[in-house]
């Protein structure tokens, strides 16, 4: 079946930027293409939007297809729309980043006919469309993001350690931090909590596990706040 | 001539959030539809995205059109997509939000068939479509970002006095500032310069006239700033 306008009609899709935490840096999550253009390239995992679903909805609609990555958080982040983006034809794409705590989710390593991989966000491969830009953007609002919404922990399993919640920051800031300061400033804005646990199974001697104070974060996303550090 | 497409496609179309600001309050211009669905209803200015020009030009092109405002600030908001946010059809659109100086530019109070005017941003009439949605979420927008970017710069005349921007603030973060402590922080934050200029035909004591360092303000724009008052 297909479909007549009076005007011509740009495609939409919606491409998803997946960013994740390991012990070394922020990853990124890619799909590489197994059709042209750009075939055996390295892209962003996305796909065309349907009359029947929101903009949200296709983004989880592809990432769940695409990476097995459901229930996770995810947030628009910019439309793209130049001239000439896609070699086919006109293509707008609403682009989403989504935070993933790789300790809660499994993440399938690859789909029908396609290979998903982590690549260090720091260290990309050429990729396909304009997909290095709305990673860069992407990170970008990252970067900016974490000073004042405390989103850095969707990145972290439900309970962490206080030298787990720096790291996040320095990952995404891509700098070091003073570790007293930092304590200070979390510990003063109170949005975590002390637990009764403490690590387990680690080298090091095992650090006090904190969660986020749900409540306080809430009123804090509301009021806005500022977390410069 | 029609086009024909293999998949259904939604629409996608521009609107524009359009700010001002004059002696009493933050103003948004409206455009009175002329034609179902809504006819005689108050809406933003927009319309349908062309396939040969890029997102930010078809904004500008509604906003000529619709308004006679070129040559101004625009900035891409947010895309909104959700189910029967048009009665007609499936309808994305990807909303812009402009700012503008009232002294400098000639705003057409109306175009071929339909009313423009200019309404107060906190007494608006129930609006088409989402259009009340969209606005709300420009207008935090606004209120967020003039606390770590000068965008409040673009609402104001090339020469402006210190009571003027404090009235930006004021208007936009909608609550009295101290007089005392905004100018301390302005001018410790180096972005206004003094002119050897003062206000003309004016009742009260003319007062000094300031423009702002574009220097300063780029530097501040590139390496992000803080502006909570």
């Amino acid at each position: 079946m297909s479909h007549t306008y009076e005007y011509a009609r740009p495609a939409l899709t919606v491409d998803i930027v997946v960013f994740a935490l390991d012990d070394e840096d922020l990853k990124v999550m890619l799909i590489q293409r197994d059709l042209p253009p750009f075939e055996g390239g390295w892209a962003l995992p996305g796909g065309f939007v349907r009359v029947d679903e929101t903009l949200e909805e296709a983004a989880r609609r592809e990432l769940a297809e695409e990476t097995g990555l459901t229930d996770i958080f995810v947030e628009q982040l910019y439309t793209f729309g130049n001239l000439g983006r896609d070699p086919r034809e006109r293509v707008v794409t609403v682009a989403y980043y989504a935070l993933v705590n790789l300790e809660g989710h499994n993440v399938h390593a690859a789909t029908d006919a396609r290979n998903a991989a982590w690549f260090a966000a720091n260290d990309l491969p050429e990729l396909a469309f304009d997909h290095n830009e709305i990673l860069e953007a992407a990170h970008a609002r990252l970067r900016g993001k974490v000073q004042y919404q405390p989103i850095g922990f969707e990145l972290l399993p439900e309970k962490f350690t206080l030298r787990q919640l720096q790291h996040v920051y320095e990952v995404i800031l891509d700098r070091e931090l003073d570790k007293r300061n930092f304590r200070k400033k979390v510990l003063s804005m109170e949005i975590v909590k002390e637990t009764n646990e403490i690590e387990k199974d680690v080298a090091h001697r095992a650090a006090r596990l904190y969660r986020f104070d749900k409540r306080k974060y809430d009123r804090l996303i509301k009021g806005g706040f500022n977390f410069e550090i």
